[in-house]
């Protein structure tokens, strides 16, 4: 019978999870459930690192950022030692069900792990890159996207008032997940992710078009996977004669108070976990599936890719005319 | 055939809906049809009082709280005579479909147009309550819930600092869409909806408990249509011997920068509206539906009521333990 | 000679205190003092209730509003005995020296127990109303500041939407600094302070004035000590026959993450009065006079009432025009 | 007799630049002058480029970003023939008092076209960077420092979640003046500024010392003007063996709503600004000195470097402990 949980965040941090972390606490205390939080991500369970996760010591970190657990890259997690040692740890501890909080990487982790261990691994996705798959959404993204909204709108000020066109690259080394809602809610010009090759003659298009009916200013939205925004605001600007100006938003976009939805979804992903764990469905990934939380097998999730709604990209385009 | 499209918002302001103006101005104009505004809600249509909308003047807006296109009580169009006036100057303009952007009330205006009026009536829902049936979400109602929560984290510092119990009291004058979330996202101890009657006795258990467990500070998140809760205030410090602060969040909630969500809701709502007027699918609520966007007619929208998940509540509750 | 400094925070909370505590603590350190943190304003002094604080215990905290330290009412204090006891527990723990972080309450408090003990005492002016004597600024004032700004900037929004009249109630008891710096950064139509009555009829003449002048919307920006706000609402909105909303901003304006101006403010002072310790310069304010740090007397701040700058008023109503 | 002002921003934006245009012009028209606001900097005085601003036309701008007048880079104006052309534009239209919004750049050409003319040029200093020589603080200055220190606010939930070294680049090519402000206030490790070296060395012996101290996680604040972060960070990572991460945080910094204090500076300095041109003091400086408002001559300004003062350097320091 399920009696003791233990919760990880072995990747890197996203806003909400400790959230995340907060809600299995409390939800597991209220079935009877103890809770050990692992620290420094894999490395906790190697060093048999954790603290005893309580309603009181999870109170006043729902709006913090970060990862109270901390996380650490641990290379000795990726050989088979140090999953077995791992595993020992659970073992150890009488850990029935692992909850780990993090992205794909995380979850590639908990299968490895699962396949060495009796303990459950239920995975929530929390990264701001939207990139799982079976879910609609992660615990971060929402408020990766505001933070970079808010700092485009403020970039946006500068763009107006010099009549300049700026690059701004937002995160995502791989997918355009983020780029492409962050470009429809500043209402930029071109969206460039990694999923649609864009060249920049058709960029240089844009503009030119743009100047002729009299927009000056433009913000150019560029995903960081689509290549060197450097090389390409240079190219753009000695194609078109206009200054262009480069902008990497950086690391403020996974940090940060969680938004009220990144909050919410934490909480809401944090019970059905808990529930999977009660319910013995290991091997599971928490999602929000068309508006409904739900669940996937987690290795299912690793194995595919996440599609990207590349309709947004042409609402994007009618929008920006 | 359809070629010109009116906007209006007659009711109360939400953030998001200049990004909903936009959007539909834009993606109408890139079908070649054009876009009147009419200002100051159903008065714009009997006074015949309205600005041509265009992409260049839909500019710059997206990222603006309020209405652009301004909003006004007109009681004259709660009479026949207002209808009927307002019909002839849809006719006298020739407009074939007519967006209106608001809540319940301005969608039941619509319906009494639409008797009156061969334009087709299409609502996009926007209002910070979330109590348009037919819609998962409204425009402006997760920009409304980031504001309260922001609010309520500063009220946070004093109620932890003072270790006070602190009655937030938000919109929402029927439902209880805003105070839920907002209850959730900001780890409420106590959630006050006018779904579901909870006594003064009940939130005094609660604070005992709390107090008892060692939790001195406390934030009840009371939704406008509770009652009085300044009476309630009152009465609780009575009973428990504690501090009992009250705090009135206001029109805050109602205004300010729409969030990268709302803006985005807008933007598919927008698009979605001008799809069904394409069709010449009048009578519409434009909508999100199990995370899809969708619609649903409009006259069932206005006589059904949004159910709200009291399953929210029961997780509130677990996670203010 | 100086070997150990207690800390204290006996009123109400203001953004810039955990700076403030932080600063005195590491300052005092690098001076080889000791500092005890005195848990609960004055109570902590009764009860010789203290964290001992060491650099590392005030890690993490700069950015935090509230006070780590607590506070609390304490009417024992306001007895002779009280004093007396609290004079005790600094001889048990030979605190050399006091700093008090607050406001005039605060430093009237001090001024009584630095009779009763040799401690030497010194204050750090920290309140949101910026209404202490002997400083231009107050830690927390700024903060106050923007945050109300923040939240009529948004109200803004919905007056101009509707074309309404709002007032604004903004803290102050006693005194308008706050009032009037908001007033001047929202560019309000109106300013009220308890420092110089206004009439209702002149209120009512501008917002006539205005509308002729095709200014619909405004914003009143009131101190919460010129009385009855709501009544006065009701009052104009008679007198003109125009929606007039009130919108009481409330505790959020005490709360929140300090500005940089806030924080750097408290760690400029938290050196001076360290600084003033070290010299055994007992019964000091700490304050910003012409943009120095400075120091007066703490009696003659007590004593003395802050005057406020009335042209600030004639600028504003010249701005509003 | 004066009667007619214009208003120029010829350099790059700053918030506040909007309040300040809005209250040149409410005040100038409150004493019966009228304002023409010259549009992108020198070039509208070169092509006779203007807005007539009346009190309407700068409604609803005190809160916005950049400059409602744009700037533009005119290389026209720096030779002797632009500035002639500039001088003829001032006296077709009479302009008898030119105000000029911006930094040491703009106030040279001002210098220069003053010497073409005999419209008396007044300087309202308004930079990012606060390196103006005359005042203590300069218009946008307090925004951008809270811009830099909510984004590394954020930027601190990842250092600290994952124990990590980062080093934050902030605006500031030639002065350190924002990232010693911002330093503090985020309460950094290390701050480098132009104006003191300090070497790889140094900086490797704190993080060392630091790490030692139980401090993993670590805030380095660079000014753009110290050379190449982006190679420092990888020396330090070199010698430490940590990962050191950099962030630059760019244009952002320029933007956004300005603070309520630079929107108060604004309105003081314009005030002060048309006081100086109605007693007929041209070629002066408006600027805060020692907490007041005064003026000093635009030459000296434009000649005299700004000190800037170390033992803030000093303060930081003893508070990283």
């Amino acid at each position: 019978m399920l009696k003791t949980i233990g919760v990880v965040t072995p990747g890197g941090d996203a806003p909400g999870m400790n959230a995340a972390i907060r809600a299995v606490t409390r939800i597991a205390h209220s079935r009877k459930l103890q809770v050990l939080g692992f620290e420094r991500g894999w490395d906790g369970l190697l060093t048999n690192t954790y603290k005893r996760l309580t309603p009181r010591t999870v109170g006043g970190i729902i709006q913090l950022g970060g990862t109270m657990l901390h996380t650490l890259r641990c290379p000795e997690f990726e050989k088979a030692e140090g999953v077995e040692l791992a595993a020992e740890t659970l073992e150890l501890n009488e850990v029935n069900g692992l909850v780990v909080i993090g992205g794909d990487g995380s979850f590639r982790g908990a299968l490895e792990l699962g396949r060495e261990s009796d303990t459950l691994m239920v995975g929530i996705p929390a990264t701001i890159d939207n990139d799982v798959f079976g879910t609609d959404e992660t615990v971060g993204f929402d408020t990766a996207v505001n933070t970079a909204v808010a700092a485009i709108d403020k970039i946006r000020d500068t763009a107006i008032s010099h009549e300049r066109v700026f690059i701004v690259e937002v995160m995502g080394r791989k997918r355009g997940f983020l780029a492409l809602e962050v470009g429809i809610a500043i209402g930029a010009e071109v969206i460039l992710i990694p999923e649609r090759e864009c060249k920049a003659t058709q960029i240089v298009d844009v503009i030119r078009e743009n100047a002729h009916k009299g927009k000056r200013a433009g913000i150019i939205v560029a995903a960081e996977g689509i290549g060197d925004t450097s090389k390409l605001a240079k190219a753009i600007a000695k194609k078109t004669g206009f200054e262009v100006r480069l902008s990497i938003l950086g690391y403020a976009q996974r940090g940060g108070s969680p938004t009220a939805r990144s909050r919410l979804l934490a909480s809401l992903f944090a019970e059905k976990a808990v529930d999977l764990l009660c319910e013995e469905q290991g091997s599971s990934l928490v999602g929000l599936q068309n508006g409904t939380i739900a669940s996937i097998d987690l290795k299912k999730s690793c194995e595919t890719q996440k599609p990207l709604d590349l309709r947004l990209l042409k609402l994007a385009e009618m929008l920006a005319i």
